[in-house]
């Protein structure tokens, strides 16, 4: 395996693998009930942010008006990790892997004396660090490949419906968004076809992004490995190889955009640099654009890390969105509520 | 170049370049008129096939029933070249090929003297099949890549409005099928999603699928080329390069509807054994399959061509077909008529 299925975003964290695991966000509350009933942002507060959303709207959906865009080409893509969900202490993709390792361990006996494995069995987080990039790219390929397409999604499937968050103890689907559930529903709503674009793994999304956001698979773009078509028990079956056919983040974003939808969108909702392209390029096109960066300013309610995050820095991005006037969220004053109500499990 | 952009199955392309280029099929005739006016196909003779086809439609979409497929499963997945329109005497995107090494002839008056562009330019189909596999690979490389994207979507827009098939004299659009366009509108009425998986380039089909077909860009999967983010006037791009991404031909379909779509269609549509692994996953999902060869028997109105043709064989498909009861479309027999009524540029 000379490339790893790992997002190159992922790969500083090897080391910095100890931080705040355990360092929990306060538990989901309650969002306030909508200020009028027709409000179809209940948990954006009235400001600029939301305003800058609506007017938007307003402007591509105009019949006739001067920024209006035909439904067809009504395209929004979004981040994943940080944008519709957290992604802390590190993307949920790699608590994902340490879960599958705990799985797979009693086929597994020489994982017990073998790192990073053994780190992950004893839940050791600074000896997976010590195992570095190598071994974190071990992990990955030993949780995501040599099975099937269908075995690895029924795995995910079973997964997040059951694993809970180290820090929260809440259900991963109970640390989406509530604001970024509304607006992907407003969007929707106005015409728009809503994407997902995501360093993560397409192959670890598919599997709940319809129930949980409304996205079908089809409109899931990630981070993909190679597979093979072989014959089992005389059905053909894709297998899931340790090789990479194509890394969406930074400048993959784009090339991800053209390939696997094949129109620019004219709006893109990102939280970090490695969403910096996505924005640019739904921004360089002949329709109206719109982008978006989540902040993660709100330690309380959810993470607060920005330039000098290591994993999702947000410095380069954040310089962009303030020099051209694009949108950025404060989750801290511009929501209302982070999680939806009645977590875990809320959904 | 190591690898280049064109599908497999074009490959052997250089050494029948010399068949039929100016044997022409009968122009278009106008279809009968629909023989009740609730029949959603009407350019299909009454019969077995018809009937297969109507046949599913009711299972699957039968609330309640022991075939019922949800809406959002309701994939169904369409080859184009010989499928959706004709592919002869070569894919029409070798067509546009040539038709491009002319139009950028006075850009390179090298190409005067060198093979195969000189014989592109005269005309003379004998001096390009004997330029072989790589002066077709040549040809190729020279007029679809090195542009941006949105300049080679440019050129095919302009082209398919305008070029005209050396055999019918048609506008390329006039030959699509017209009992297939029946087809997807059926499909889609029936809450279908239909897509296209073609062996041919994406970029090149894009433009013009949901105009032709009502398949819109993101809908539609096909072979395609590395690309590479560069920024021309303060404005990021996506230039084309000469190196293969992705071939959406034979085994190539199925990774091409897991990477892409990420879901099994339960309907799979071909003419030819580079469609046979897309039909054969189609029908190895736990829902009921439908699978369906297009088979080219009327040198009349169309094309006749299956077990020998060295471009499009239609051999092992056809055999697995008779053997496990799928559907073989006789376009002699079932079609009422191929191309729509009222040629050139009908549609």
């Amino acid at each position: 395996m000379t490339r790893s299925l790992l997002p190159r975003h992922l790969l500083p964290l090897a080391f910095v693998l100890l931080v705040a695991c355990g360092g929990s966000p306060a538990p989901a509350e309650a969002p306030p009930a909508a200020s009028t009933a027709t409000d179809p942002l209940p948990s954006w507060n009235e400001g600029a942010t939301k305003k800058a959303i609506v007017d938007f709207v307003a402007r591509v959906t105009e019949t006739g008006g001067p920024g209006f865009v035909p439904v067809p080409e009504r395209i929004a893509t979004f981040d994943n990790d940080g944008t519709l969900w957290s992604e802390k202490p590190v993307p949920f993709q790699l608590l994902f892997a340490f879960d599958q390792v705990k799985a797979m361990a009693a086929k597994h006996p020489e994982w017990t004396t073998r790192e990073p494995f053994a780190s992950v069995l004893k839940g050791d987080m600074a000896g997976v660090a010590a195992a570095g990039e190598k071994g974190v790219l071990g992990l990955i390929a030993a949780t995501h490949t040599g099975m099937t397409t269908e075995e690895f999604s029924d795995t995910v499937q079973r997964w997040i419906e059951t694993a809970k968050h180290p820090g929260t103890g809440l259900l991963y689907t109970a640390m989406v968004y509530q604001p970024m559930l509304e607006l992907l529903t407003y969007l929707r709503a106005n015409g728009f076809k809503t994407f997902i674009v995501s360093g993560g793994g397409v192959e670890f999304m598919r599997p709940w992004t319809e129930r949980v956001y409304g996205i079908p698979p089809e409109q899931v773009v990630g981070s993909a490995g190679k597979m093979k078509l072989e014959e089992r028990d005389g059905k053909p079956v894709l297998i899931k190889l340790p090789e990479v056919d194509f890394i969406d983040d930074k400048e993959g974003k784009p090339f991800g955009i053209q390939s696997r939808i094949g129109r620019r969108p004219i709006a893109a909702f990102g939280n970090s640099d490695g969403d910096l392209q996505m924005l640019q390029w739904a921004m360089a096109g002949s329709r109206p654009g719109f982008a978006l960066f989540v902040h993660h300013d709100d330690a309380e309610r959810e993470f607060a890390y920005d330039r000098t995050d290591k994993l999702q820095q947000f410095d380069k991005g954040w310089d962009e969105a303030v020099a051209k006037g694009w949108t950025v969220v404060s989750m801290k004053n511009d929501w209302k509520a982070v999680y939806p109500a009645g977590a875990p499990g809320a959904r």
